[in-house]
């Protein structure tokens, strides 16, 4: 990293004094309309929300919304669209308020500008320290002579910064140094950054990892490079849909996974970090998963509780990755803590587990209001959720409706 | 604020080349004998924690290691009292390492200190800009003119700069400006908060703030207070073990609350923060508590689940309270987004809700091995959960235990 000038460390906010204006209906309605166009799950909210960004960051990419609101981005280029439609947003790329934007605007009340997030961090709670930059400029040339990244098993290399920042958490949440690190797939090569931090460091920082991974390239990449760093490594190929070798469980002080963003990939992967931890409370687990909407999100965390983790930690936009489109190139770093009742149930998987696998397959809802089970998905009466909830339970005619499992193909 | 100084702003943090020492049973097990005779939920990790931290900060309180670690000070007074006692912790206050100590320190691996926390925002993410500063002081002023805390309900005034930066969480978010807020229970007087900051800006930056708390001296102090600031504050006198008047339900864009310190306690007031927003996903609410052992943020975070709503972020040491010893004045605070099936399924509650009320109460554990259930607390077989789990449970002999509900009176 680059040192920053002392005027770049301070925070900036820009504040715009609000002209008043008294909420009328047609401006909420506009919201609502633009939701409905775009059959957006974040309703209202959601188009509230970009309008939010647009008016902060102006001229503003889709891609630098989508980081900005935490919408993919496909879904802030639809909404970019309907606002067009209807003369809120310019023609010209990239994208700023109209004056009948601006007024809209003003008129729901949101014509003040204060983002008071922390310029020296970017909101990310911890820093790269000066010591560390050759870390990570070693680390960025380790990357290119590594393997390409797999997209159709959702790889997607996290940037340099992001490997040491991984180290950094480990280091700031009190789960290093000492004891042994388990890294559940490492296409991010995080190994490859703990060692090569302690080498900048003059000694390792953890008394062994230890990666499991499907792939033998990955593997080979670290074992080689890691050779004269001074970190003990040990690589297992091993494909995580079956439990961890039985040498392996019960056995790392703390554990991290980037498993694949679907919740079937978050509880395996999960599932194979709690099998290997030390039994017992208060051992750390580090989560990287990409933004989903509120429902999606909500699979996610129910599959984090049912293995009876629990939330220390969670930074947004924590994790850059390079050339992930649809995400904005951004994802979440959540810390979870063991607790007395965490425990693995999950065996051998053979359901689809990446992105790619589950846009073929229905998922079974649920309607909250009469309990009926409803398929939703290619095939089925409905190919997606929001034209279910648009027509509403097909037994009792309300809804809402819950996530529940894919249908087995 | 003060405005910092640039070196105050640029990130610290202190490299100790480590010594490095092969790992020997006799230190692990030292970890092990300290976590027993305290009976540490967070067993020998939890001891490693204070010790990094000692090794990190020293010389430091009981008060400061409470704070880094997450464990409540009388935990951590018992801790040093044992290492003390085994010579690792100087008689001396504030506590250092001992030579044994540091000896310790070093055969674990242990020996190498690296705080990469953002000193900007000491890893809060955002920053007071100094245009706030004026709110700070003016909240200060109207803080010692309004009801002193009421410790028996579990009151415990945040900070100035706390209830600043609870209202750039607002803004940061996305959830302000516009729409409008609702705070259920309101001791902190974050609504003033929110018409000062308005004030200080020139301008009301919310639509609306309804304030439902119990005490009337609190609301005819924000009443009164709120005259002459500009932004619209509604105040409603309800106890909120019972369910929301309905003139309040589905009318709020966005809810804040900061509970009292109980499972029963978050359940009740979020489910009352939910009755009272709009309906449909992605509306945010806002929830502040004190550091609990994992277990029960575990059984916390159940809560949160099964009301449907899902983690957008969560920081540690956000919030820090005015003499509030046993959490060592801090807490965190978490952002959480509804989904579509948020619902709150709370009618009227008349069990115990703040701390003092359950410290006297059984609570209901089951075993994870053979579902037995087993009442621990005053006046049964065990009376700490610790005391059940040396003995294993008395149908088979395992564990471990899952905690359910407080055994009604």
């Amino acid at each position: 990293m680059v040192p920053e000038s002392p005027d770049q460390l301070a925070w900036s906010s820009i504040v715009t004094n609000a002209r008043r204006h008294p909420r009328s209906t047609p401006a909420d309605s506009v919201l609502t309309e633009v939701a409905e166009a775009v059959r957006l799950q974040e309703g209202p909210p959601g188009v509230r929300s970009v309008l939010r960004a647009l008016r902060r960051l102006a001229p503003a990419s889709t891609k630098e919304l989508s980081r900005a609101t935490g919408l993919p981005v496909p879904i802030v280029a639809a909404l970019g669209n309907e606002l067009r439609r209807r003369g809120l947003v310019t023609e010209a790329r990239p994208s700023r308020l109209t004056e009948a934007g601006a007024d809209l605007v003003a008129r729901l009340g949101m014509d003040l500008v204060l983002d008071a997030t922390c310029r020296t961090c970017d909101g990310r709670e911890l820093v790269i320290p000066e010591v560390l930059d050759e870390a990570v400029t070693r680390l960025r040339a380790l990357m290119e002579s590594g393997p390409a990244a797999d997209m159709t098993i959702d790889q997607s290399h996290c940037t340099a910064e992001t490997k040491v920042r991984r180290v950094l958490a480990l280091l700031t949440a009190g789960a290093l140094p000492g004891g042994s690190l388990l890294l559940i797939g490492d296409d991010d090569l995080v190994s490859l950054a703990v060692a090569v931090v302690g080498d900048v460091l003059g000694g390792p920082i953890v008394e062994q990892v230890t990666v499991v991974d499907i792939s033998p390239e990955i593997l080979d990449h670290i074992q080689k490079t890691a050779a004269g760093l001074g970190t003990r490594i040990e690589t297992v190929q091993h494909d995580l849909r079956r439990p961890l070798p039985a040498e392996l469980h019960g056995r790392h002080d703390v554990a991290m996974t980037d498993p694949p963003y679907t919740p079937e990939g978050a509880r395996l992967f999960l599932s194979r970090a709690v099998e290997g931890l030390r039994p017992g409370p208060a051992h750390s687990v580090f989560f990287s998963f990409g933004g989903k909407s509120p429902d999606e999100m909500l699979e996610v965390q129910r599959e984090i509780m049912e293995l009876g983790l629990v939330t220390n930690g969670y930074v947004r936009n924590f994790n850059e990755y390079e050339g992930s489109g649809i995400l904005g190139g951004v994802g979440f770093f959540q810390h979870l803590l063991t607790t007395t009742s965490t425990a693995s149930r999950q065996g051998e998987f053979s359901g689809p587990l990446y992105t790619g696998d589950k846009r073929t397959r229905q998922r079974e809802y649920t309607c909250a209001a009469c309990d009926a089970r409803i398929r939703v998905g290619p095939g089925a009466r409905w190919t997606s959720v929001a034209a279910l909830r648009e027509d509403g339970c097909p037994q009792c005619g309300k809804g809402p409706f819950r996530p529940g499992r894919l249908v087995p193909a």
